[in-house]
């Protein structure tokens, strides 16, 4: 809760408590009058003092955030930008020396990309594309892909829960692409249903190999996913993990 | 204001109202202990609804904006990405028919978006790189490269009358554009001292003819913004503008 909010409840109580007293002292105990005129003064000063103040605080809170806000869009273009200005580079470099042949890869890996985003940008709910698409651009070395099944059945109160578990799978991913300097792709199909969580998971990537996958296994193992099949479908390891009870990723 | 901050304000004055209402019926009055009672209770009330329900408010309000933010940058992004497929597909196509000459096009427009981008995401202040960059991505007739004269003697208090008043010039340029049909270039140096600004804009574009100066002159005219020196330089326009007065944009 932010400080505004709290500041406004704190408030409010501290009126209640007070105008409490007032009926105490001025009401039932008779010889206090004056007592409860002073904190009727104090009730009055509080009421003017917290109308001219909170509603500034509240405005400015909200500004404060706006900003926030902006500066991390400001951020996302930015690292994008950086995305496309790299392979931008290669091609200048790849036409300068007229390589023709190797042009294809740079255009391939923009066109992927930008792929990739298009279709995190319509995942359901309000929070979830933008945390993934914010993810996937800060931190380029597991290209996380998210398949919800059961779209139809999305419920807004499961977004948090669904983002968390996310955040928390991919952050096992990006250290194990780093600590191994493993690019990898994960196509993830999540199926969230009653108490229970289950996670399809496709690998993909030139360098994943045995390691890679068992160290995968095992931090997943965790976080209370049981590894229920792998199997491979030429290059690409599939995953099926399932979670009896509702993983904890608090 | 925000509604959560108007509530504020009005619920602080009632019970500023209540309390001065207690304090002339119990403690003057005399006679009216009981309605003095009555209001107390009220206070009371209130002050318990507006603990429980307010700081919610307030909440939510957040939220929403954070959520409103997230679909801006979301928005911004795809509109970029789109900017960046236009070329690329270009790109394909030419390497697919191995017109190679025609390559190096599509990628100096890349170039020179994203250096466009980078420039205005380092102005000065928290809103206007914001600002314009969005407007940049949403509106693509007219590429508006600012520059802000004295830097260092950047004043907060000034950006937001900045921002309109870009904003302002901006929609004539766009405007402009979209009715004569012509792709823009803007390189516009402001300068706000005191309570005058005065303007250097250098408009670049193939297709900008004398059409589209003078009734660019005409519309700046129309918003005090007085022409002062036109000259040109090859393809380039150059015109100085000045304001004896802080030209009104609201």
């Amino acid at each position: 809760m932010s400080r505004v909010s709290k500041k406004i409840r704190y408030i409010s109580l501290l009126q209640a408590w007070i105008a409490g007293g007032i009926l105490l002292f001025g009401f039932l105990g008779g010889h206090f009058l004056w007592l409860a005129a002073v904190l009727c003064v104090a009730v009055f000063s509080i009421a003017i003092w917290a109308g001219l103040i909170l509603p500034e605080e509240a405005e400015e809170e909200m500004v404060r955030q706006k900003l926030k806000s902006h500066k991390q869009s400001l951020e996302m273009l930015s690292h994008y930008r950086h995305d496309v200005m790299n392979q931008i580079q290669l091609l200048k470099g790849y036409l300068q020396l007229q390589i023709y042949d190797r042009l294809q890869a740079p255009i391939q890996k923009l066109v992927n990309d930008a792929q990739r985003h298009s279709v995190l940008s319509n995942l359901p709910g309000n929070e979830l594309p933008y945390v993934l698409i914010k993810r996937e651009l800060a931190a380029p070395m597991l290209h996380l892909q998210l398949e919800i099944e059961d779209k139809e059945n999305w419920k807004e109160h499961l977004e948090q829960e669904i983002v968390t578990f996310i955040n928390y799978l991919s952050a096992i991913g990006e250290n194990l692409s780093q600590d191994l300097g493993i690019i990898a792709e994960w196509n993830m199909k999540l199926r969230l249903s009653g108490g229970a969580a289950s996670i399809t998971l496709a690998v993909l990537g030139e360098h994943v190999n045995n390691t890679y996958i068992a160290e995968l296994i095992e931090e997943f193992g965790r976080k209370g996913l049981t590894l229920l099949e792998q199997t491979a479908e030429g290059q690409t390891h599939i995953l099926s993990f399932g979670s009896q009870v509702k993983p904890n990723v608090r």
